[in-house]
């Protein structure tokens, strides 16, 4: 009998499609024999905005339900006017697919350049919040363009969405040896968003005993990544300051060619889509410059959360291989991505 | 016939005390002879609330109107809710006081460790907004407590307070030597504020023709604040990407024992407040190993407010020195003080 995986692929803009290229060889290379792999391609993106003003139909968004999970390239071009392709495609599927799971990875690998002095030893991940928070697009302006203007964006914040992924990251934080999780946000200003994590926090905490706790403020939490970076173990935090986070994590891990994430929903009520936390970068477009590995980790993460874990294993240990073996060289690419399917395969 | 300056102190928490003592002899030795230095001490912070309940009585609140400027040391206990003494006191001032230009400078003096590899040239200063964003308190929780809880907070902005913000910070920009001025924000996202700031940013440069201009998403920001930090000269952001960037800039530049303050009111018609960037450190509170310099630049940038360059420019000469000629013995907070006011009055 043989298994199949179901996979919806949006290369999107910029380096997507060659990032994606890559991450699809190494899928396949790391998939056990009796897995067939099959592939949709989901034309999504500024090219698809410029040529029908669409950003996701309902039709695709339907469409995208029926596989097992969705890889991602980049989304994102200085042609469309920014917030429509992020508001109208890459946050609309976040939402709709409830990925209240956005989960980030940061391990400083062997060899690996590092903006911090004396390569610290750093290995966490954080577990940011996906479907809340400032993201939610709840805001508006009045008077727009005139010097009265007035406009909000307000933070929606529910026990329920709150609980959900402190649950994960307290279960993540219990199956890790250091067993430490670290709440950031900042309850001394943001006191109604703020004491609603921290009491769902401590609560939550009582069932997970053997999990350590700590709590920083965001800007606060910002020093550690710079000074302190292997205090941390898991962290939690809201979308907004995992957004920012988790772009400074990646800058102090080597650089965002590194950086791989999943947007998941834990209860397998719809696909998680797997994404590099690198943007579609125009600029190196088709130049064979792009680091693919950010999108092959994406692809170990995909692996993991479809029950693949030796697999997700293989593909993480060829990437810590590959990166041990850079001399500086340098490579294209497919060149990166061709040794690393070599690797896994092998 | 003789000037005088009137300075309100709030000692405030923690290593408060300590700071704003050294700052206020520094500041002494600062001022030309023919100008008295008068201090009114407020009794404000932990102490107080826990006493009477209070945080900042109108009276004061009143009282301190009265004064050329305020000088602050930290405000803040474990023992206070979170949130109480921040909201009650520190920005209960920064907004009645209609602080709306936060000024926070970051430049990596020479001999200071700094996280970063390779010692980049440090030098830009952040313009935080002050009084508006989701710094206000506008917002709220329902059902509080309960599974079925939410909570909101509500960023405002307005025209008029970025306006004049923006307008503050292209005039620094256009009075530095590389007159550049980036604009963070996360247009992307937050599509109401962010347009607002966007456009209120790119109309203002028309006026500033001098003036080169960029814009980063604040996620982004933070990458080039520990890649690349050398490119920024002016930064003008919102009240909460500020309070984030800064503790990073902090950071980055030797620590947040160096980083200066300023929450200004350009207008003049409320006293403006200086305060070092850091918190009131309970744990080293009364070691003597609290480093006074954040307080005494934050004495510099009160004496520029208030019209004495030279005098700013001498404190601040005098920390570059004394910092090139640290040699890692430890010194305590005032012996940091008297080497400081040493060389000022020198
Ligand atoms: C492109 C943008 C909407 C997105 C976000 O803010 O979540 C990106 O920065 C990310 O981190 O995935
Ligand atoms: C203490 C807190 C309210 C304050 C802020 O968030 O502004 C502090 O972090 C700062 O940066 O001055």
């Amino acid at each position: 009998m043989s298994r199949s995986l179901n996979i919806a692929v949006i290369p999107g803009d910029g380096i997507g499609q060659e990032v994606v290229a890559q991450g699809l060889k190494v899928l396949s290379a790391a998939l056990p024999q009796d897995v067939k792999l099959e592939t949709t391609e989901y034309d999504l993106g500024a090219q698809r905005w410029h040529r029908t003003g669409e950003t996701l139909p309902d039709a695709e968004l339907e469409a995208l339900k029926g596989h097992d999970a969705i890889l991602l390239g980049a989304i994102g071009d200085p042609s469309v006017p920014s917030g429509v392709l992020e508001r109208g495609l890459l946050l609309k599927l976040r939402f709709a697919f409830d990925h209240y799971v956005n989960l980030r990875p940061s391990k400083l690998f062997p060899n690996t350049a590092t903006p911090l002095a004396g390569s610290p030893e750093i290995d966490f991940v954080v577990v940011r919040e996906g479907t809340e928070g400032p993201y939610t697009g709840n805001g508006g302006s009045l008077r727009t363009g005139t010097p009265a203007e007035v406009a909000t964006e307000v933070s929606l914040n529910t026990a329920y969405g709150v609980e959900r992924v402190v649950r994960d990251a307290y279960e993540r934080a219990d199956s890790r040896p250091r067993k430490k999780l670290t709440l950031v946000h900042k309850n001394n200003v943001l006191v109604y968003a703020g004491h609603l994590w921290k009491n769902v926090f401590d609560a939550v905490g009582k069932e997970y005993p053997e999990v350590t706790t700590d709590y920083l403020h965001v800007d606060a939490a910002t020093i550690f990544f710079v000074t302190q970076p292997e205090r941390f173990d898991v962290i939690v935090t809201d979308n907004l300051f995992g957004d920012i986070l988790t772009d400074l994590a990646a800058a102090v891990t080597g650089g965002i060619g590194l950086a791989a994430s999943g947007n998941i929903n834990p209860t397998g009520a719809f696909p998680s889509m797997f994404e590099p936390v690198h943007g579609s970068a125009p600029d190196i477009a088709g130049t064979g410059k792009a680091d693919p590995t950010a999108t092959i980790l994406s692809v170990a993460l995909l692996l993991r959360h479809l029950g693949f874990d030796a697999e997700a294993v293989r593909i993480e240990e060829a990437v810590s291989a590959d990166l041990a073996g850079r001399d500086g060289a340098f490579r294209t690419t497919e060149e990166i991505g061709d040794a690393l399917a070599v690797r896994v395969a092998g």
